[in-house]
């Protein structure tokens, strides 16, 4: 694959990288006397010095010659060099920043390329969305090389969204220059069941020759496994356990182990690569969804490295794991993954194997990182009215929207059974609760004694007016209401709430402010995080989106609620591609079935 | 990459793999009971069964499910299966056979896939010449994968070819679906002075995104090494010493050990990767050359494999490096190099891993060879006459032809010193010796006393009637005289003799039957080997073809020369490429100052 990510194609260059690397032009930039984490060989390599020019790698050796007058030095002072890193799945919008701010964020910590799937503000605002990210993210050094979004909706027919992707639009995206492969394959049942919709998306990205990225996500290694990888997909992050990582290498699928803020499989994941007893050249790291207290207290794939390496998974072999296989997975390792002549001029400066200290970061042969801190800086991204301006409600919402009708023939003082979807704090996964709730004045209220709330699901794209009503299990919710925009995958505008007038004013709040995340209680905003962008993300840097999202923390507590980040659980609830009971704008699904399913048992 | 040797591409097929997965469609074949060599994981699997439709692979695992009443059942009785091997460099030329025989010749030991340097037939017949190679090949299941010669001629101005290559014509090739890279640039120096044809080629590859292939025979690590690296060339295959070949891998190099029939660099380089300190997945193992006689005898790939067992590299390990290795190299893992789903059905059944008996080979799905005997008969390929009729000499040739007059002013009695080229058993490279030669009749002639021949080499593609006149030194002959239309890389008319009237009779059979290799004494033809394919090939089944080539070892033996396949150094007197001194049709070429130089000493 051509890659368009470089400063410059490298046959655009390569007579001056040959004359470089032989003294007769200056290099524009020499790093001295570093210790090389070779990851083509496994091995460290002391006094090695780089030679650089059109930010390309040129020599490696004892660089002396390739100096100049010109000539920018690095002292590597004895520090370890090694290639970017690279993240084989994430999704940007998870940070809730703007894809320019994300990448000021990760760069500092190691990270030079992303394979991103623009999935969320696809869902919202379709592929002119993912246009306006990738606009932002090329004002950055960072290669932010887009995988195109396979499943928008994730879960046609159960859900509305911003916007729909078929495999027309995928061939369409195959000939855009930032667009390398295919965005997770979530629909595994359409693949299996040969469904024309997932295997023409597939095909056309083959077809193109670049590379299906998955998600696989059934326990099942066997049968489905096999089907799923005949298909064409060459990846997964979605393992939990060591067999599932064994089987898909054994496969020939990259398992890409995941270690993000709230999906941390790779603990568990570790013993399947740590033991020495495979070749791990199909193992890669990836963080899939990051939040920014995350990236801002620990880091992005630099923590994901330490990690590794705190679970016995040795040091080299871990930073092959997002270098060189991640470069191999997407077939772009002729440009990118290794520090080696023609390559770019990717490189990572670490204190040591040990610390795994990340102290300097060169992107295309340029600094752009030190010590912690982008050297870009960028003016804020200035994002049209069509993508701030996303919250589309096409109706009022008043307290009365929240009324809970009891069943006919049923009268006050009588209890109903009613589905809930229960949630588990720090899980993906929900489940069916049966819930007996009283009926006051011929409705059905939250039952705050019995930890259950009354939720809804407003379609926010199209002004369809449609919506869904449940009930939530699980929270600790004593008083007051939540709303959220982001709440996955349609994006819809989700409340939840134990009164029916905090719930309208959660709920008009965002639609005031295009979209984010917001706690109510007894008429008053307790926190509020204002997420303009598509109502996923702001353009404000990590730390000021870390400080906004901890204050939105305080406020879930102040009105009862001490799950750790309980807005990301929350965002969860309408997901109808995962089990069990979810609630979108069009009503309960049954994710077991995939069918509706009745609000009252019985 | 896009695979263009396949059966189907995999987007036109993974429904039915999926389908074969799960049991909903049979499989057309199902392997039983195999112990697989996993060279994703570097394991060795029990148990395993395959399960193959459209030629690919559906399902590993146990694969009772996939069994209908049409499926064929191929018991594999606890013996390993592997990848099929690929030689990531050859030339099929060296074989003597068409292509169509060479995959006869070789699909039987194991291999499934070649990448090919069709150098030898462009020198003569130019790209036409490779297209009709190809199309032999292609009657066969053979994936023969083309690399475009790159360097052609050899060594521009001093040798005349019957074509030429330029950054045009592989910008044409690129496009051609049996095209995956470039050839062999052996314009090392080329590459390393910036020169724009050589730069040129390399580019055109590298913007179709195709591989571009190299040869680096410096000593040199250091800056030449890595310029030639940056200038975008992946793989080498001309390491002598352990230290080249881990040079090559740590600088991102796929390092191509050679073990062919007289280049046989592995014996030595397996040091590089024996010892079990480095990750080996740069390195590979190729052929390069080999001839009829070795293939017979000996095998091919697996051979290699064989050999680099008894080196003490590990049976996976070098497993991996003519399957996956390869496959990565050219970025055509995703259909080629591992038993995994989706990958094409290209399987070696192997005795074990201590033997490495090859006793059956599928390609895609199909049972091709077993027991060391293709299953595909092959007509003769029915080349045309422009290809068969090579030999254009445009002049006579008599005895006359052959006097080499002395200087002048010199009388018989007298002897001058002259320059000859000295060979070396089983080495590429040749000396410059001096000598001193008699003069008769105002001529200087062969010195059988010093094992001195005279030496000529004609033009023979384009009628120019130009030669060029030398001695040689080394071989040994005591009579006769020697002609060959396999001469390196120009493949001009190659003549030595002890007298005039042999060589003008050697070198008339040659013209005759279109080119090969003769031996003559006393007027009399002792041995023959007619190429009639571009003076270089025939389109024998290889068995034939050893029996021939033995038969004039013989006669060359009767005429005193004790050499192993002489042929072979005879034919790199005129390979202007390599050190010291060479004669092509233009004259004596001094290959370490790339001049020509004067016959006399002085």
């Amino acid at each position: 694959m051509i890659n368009a990510f470089c400063k410059k194609p490298l046959w655009e260059c390569s007579k001056t990288l040959v004359a470089v690397a032989q003294g007769r032009t200056p290099a524009d930039t020499v790093i001295k006397g570093a210790k090389l984490v070779n990851v083509c060989t496994g091995e460290v390599q002391e006094g090695i010095d780089v030679a650089i020019a059109e930010g390309r790698i040129a020599y490696l050796g004892t660089a002396d010659h390739c100096v100049g007058e010109g000539t920018r030095i690095i002292d590597a002072e004895g520090q370890c060099i090694a290639p970017g890193f690279l993240d084989g799945h994430i999704h940007v919008e998870s940070s809730m920043m703007g894809a320019g701010e994300y990448a000021r964020a990760v760069v500092p910590h190691g990270t030079t390329g992303i394979y991103w799937d623009p999935h969320e503000v696809c869902n919202v605002l379709g592929l002119d969305g993912v246009r306006l990210m990738a606009e932002d993210a090329r004002r950055t050094p960072l290669k932010a090389m887009i995988t195109t979004p396979s499943c928008v909706p994730a879960v046609p027919g159960f859900e509305d969204t911003g916007s729909s992707i078929g495999p027309e639009d995928i061939a369409e995206t195959m000939n855009w220059q930032n667009v390398v492969g295919l965005g997770e394959m979530m629909n595994f049942p359409g693949i299996l069941s040969g469904a024309d919709h997932a295997h023409g998306e597939v095909a056309e990205t083959l077809r193109a020759g670049k590379t299906a990225t998955g998600h696989y996500s059934l326990p099942e290694t066997d049968r489905g496994l096999n089907a799923y990888i005949a298909s064409g997909v060459r990846c997964c992050h979605e393992s939990t356990r060591p067999e599932d990582a064994l089987a898909k290498m054994r496969l020939g699928m990259y398992a890409q182990l995941r270690f993000g803020s709230a999906w941390q499989d790779l603990p568990v994941l570790a013993e399947a690569v740590a033991s020495g007893g495979i070749d791990t050249r199909f193992a890669n790291l990836v963080s899939d969804d990051t939040h920014p207290h995350t990236l801002v207290a620990d880091g992005h794939l630099d923590h994901i490295v330490r990690t590794a390496v705190s679970l016995g998974i040795d040091a080299v072999s871990a930073i092959q794991m997002v270098t060189i296989n991640c470069a191999q997975c997407f077939q772009m390792d002729h440009d990118l993954g290794s520090i080696t002549p023609g390559k770019c001029a990717d490189i990572v400066f670490l204190d040591d194997l040990e610390s795994l200290r990340v102290t300097r970061v060169l992107i295309d042969g340029e600094v752009v990182a030190e010590d912690g801190r982008a050297l870009f800086d960028l003016p804020p991204y200035r994002y049209p009215d069509w993508a701030t301006r996303s919250v589309h409600l096409g109706r009022e919402i008043a307290p009365t929207s929240f009324e809970v009708a009891a069943p006919e023939g049923i009268v006050d003082g009588d209890t109903v059974r009613v589905r809930a979807i229960e949630v588990v704090p720090g899980k993906v996964g929900t489940f069916e609760a049966h819930v007996d709730l009283p009926v006051a004045n011929g409705r059905l209220e939250s039952a705050v004694e019995q930890d259950v709330l009354k939720a809804f699901v407003f379609e926010r794209h199209r002004e369809t007016g449609t919506f869904g009503k449940g009930f939530v299990k699980g929270f600790g919710i004593k008083r007051g209401a939540m709303a959220s925009t982001v709440a996955h995958d349609a994006h819809n505008l989700l409340v939840l709430g134990t009164n029916d007038e905090d719930m309208a004013l959660a709920a008009n709040t965002l639609a005031a402010c295009g979209g984010g995340m917001v706690v109510v209680a007894d008429g008053e905003v307790l926190g509020l995080v204002e997420l303009p962008i598509a109502g996923l993300m702001d353009a404000l840097p990590a730390e000021e989106m870390s400080a906004k999202v901890h204050a939105l923390e305080d406020a879930w507590a102040a009105i009862g609620c001490t799950m750790p980040s309980p807005f990301m659980t929350m965002a969860l609830i309408p997901l109808a591609c995962l089990p069990e009971l979810r609630l979108t704008n069009r009503g309960l699904v049954d994710c077991t079935k995939f069918e509706f399913a009745d609000l009252i048992v019985g």
